[in-house]
């Protein structure tokens, strides 16, 4: 069975998949409105990483619909939920794709999709949808992180990312300037993927241990 | 690192088990009010399972205050979910445990913890509570089962169990009588874990390939 998990090349995404590869052939996706190179940034961490990689264009219009959103409530939430059910639909339609997965954790404020959406989507689509990482806390995928990942952290205009306020905070540069886009996004810690650790030998023996 | 995953023998705490156990040491915890014995029924399926298994026993008062909530309310959710943040207190109380772990799915109804709830007893005692399957549908569950474990499936009153409402429902038996628990608990689908599934090659071979 595949997943195909939607990558932006950080922290969470990459764990997502390291704690589906177990049961799933994983590949990696990054949506991109090709705004900016984003599938390329991507596509260097998924390397580093081991998985395959792809890259799947979004309909230009849900970026725009992104945008109006954005102006309207002055901060991205919906924005930013908006791009994110778009991405899960578009994978959601492709005929070749069952398990769909992302990086989205228990305390994350955003993106959070409706589960009426989701389960909708799941049942319209004849796909699965999961997020590996949604039951676990801060700590908890620190030490996943920390198993696994080297990982690069800095305020989020210094770090290039493929989430998806990359391209939107693009499209706010170039219609509306530099300024507006500290106005509308709050500024947070990114996280960068360095490279993946090695997989250590007590690991393989933990699971080998029952074979 | 420790994580300690309360067990009901259930396939969803064993599912968890078997999610985490790459990442950390499992311990398979049941928790039991020493009305039946729940333990030695659990014991047994932590061993088909591989894990090392211990009963933890929980304060008495705590079944009385469910079983006056479930005769208050007429239907188990509020005493299963009192019952489910007793057992976690109580091990987080335990100064060797750090990581808690339980084996809640996305679309479970009950128990559902409160995330303020649960925020307040990690800050209280330290501790870090995952439910590694929170972000897992039925199908993605359903696959992960099909993976790894084979299982029985029957209805609740004819399946033996470790989980939180055996015990009220053997309560509700001695002081109300057989035929008040079929009016106090739906009756649904349980399952018992037969055994575990041998890790197969192409598994190890998955996760050996980034070494």
């Amino acid at each position: 069975m595949r997943v195909s998990v939607l990558f932006s090349g950080g922290k969470d995404s990459s764990i997502a998949a390291i704690l589906l590869e177990r049961f799933f052939e994983v590949e990696l996706v990054t949506c991109s409105f090709s705004v900016l190179p984003v599938g390329d940034v991507a596509r260097e961490t998924a390397k580093r990483l081991g998985f395959p990689h792809r890259v799947v264009r979004l309909d230009m219009q849900a970026l725009e619909q992104a945008y109006e959103l954005l102006i309207q409530d002055g901060f991205p939430k919906r924005a930013i939920d908006h791009i994110h059910l778009t991405a899960i639909k578009t994978l959601a339609s492709d005929k070749d794709v069952v398990f769909i997965a992302d990086g989205i954790r228990r305390d994350d404020r955003v993106p959070v999709p409706e589960m009426s959406q989701i389960r909708s989507i799941e049942d319209r689509y004849g796909v699965s949808y999961m997020s590996p990482l949604k039951g676990f806390g801060r700590v908890a995928v620190n030490e996943l992180v920390r198993q696994h990942l080297v990982i690069e952290e800095g305020q989020s205009e210094n770090v290039i990312k493929a989430d998806y306020e990359t391209e939107l905070r693009e499209l706010i540069r170039t219609r509306a300037g530099a300024q507006r886009i500290s106005e509308l996004f709050p500024s947070h810690i990114q996280s960068r993927v360095i490279e993946r650790k090695k997989v250590s030998g007590k690991e393989l023996q933990t699971i080998c241990t029952h074979d």
